[in-house]
């Protein structure tokens, strides 16, 4: 017997698994923002905002665009560059194939500050993350996190 | 040639898994969050709180130690708690062995309110991870995500 009301409910091993991933939703964002804001001033939001533009070309993405891949709203997005450009990390622009879209772009400053808060945030990484895992446990992780990201459209 | 400020690098695998990893730990929590505000007019930290109490005996937690579990400050679980309490789905009460300390406890009227919201939130679970994977990716998922708390001291 199924319903609409009644989804299946998740077994044992599901709930293993779920319970986990919640506690590490909770705890390593945590854990991350812990060590950047200690060793380099920087939350762990701020520090990817500037990750994620390092790797685009011309180190620039548009704002709406940048919102949906961090997976945060306009208006947080549009605070969290208004405090990156207020420390001369990131420049808005006007976009030039849209006249109500802006362009968030990493500045020379922008980009020597992340390479000096690199090291520090690898080597927490690792501590926290790869130093427990085996290769084999890499490959798996990879390939799992990989198949939940479609799941999110992402 | 290491040194304390140069850490091993990650390599291509390392760096594929721990890309996938930052997008969920962003991409997740807000769509889990959608659902529930949306369905429930509830957060998805708010439900947490309620799905951790009730797994408790007497459905009643120190204050401290759910700080801890759920990689919260004190002052942010206050906020949480204090917004639940308006609710009525949750109470707090003087510790009974240490005078400085507080419990919070989950009401008959909390329960219902995480009774009623759990079919709608365990279907988007269901929906955005378990769907995606094999039962081996379950088993697997569940042991990495367990040696990652344990680098966490979770």
């Amino acid at each position: 017997m199924t319903s609409a009301a009644a989804p299946r409910w998740l077994d044992e091993t599901e709930r293993d698994a779920w319970l986990n991933i919640t506690r590490l939703l909770l705890l390593l964002p945590t854990a991350l923002d812990r060590q950047l804001r200690d060793d380099a001033g920087l939350p762990h939001a701020y520090y990817m905002i500037l990750a994620i533009l390092s790797d685009q070309p011309g180190r620039a993405m548009r704002m709406a665009e940048l919102a949906r891949v961090t997976g945060t709203t306009p208006s947080r997005l549009s605070h969290a560059v208004a405090s990156l450009e207020q420390r001369g990390w990131v420049e808005r622009q006007a976009c030039p194939t849209d006249k109500r879209g802006q362009i968030a772009q990493l500045t020379e400053t922008g980009m020597a500050s992340l390479a000096a808060a690199a090291p520090g945030h690898v080597a927490e990484v690792r501590r926290l993350i790869f130093d427990h895992l085996t290769p084999d446990d890499v490959v798996q992780l990879g390939t799992i996190t990989g198949k939940l990201l479609t799941g999110l459209d992402a």
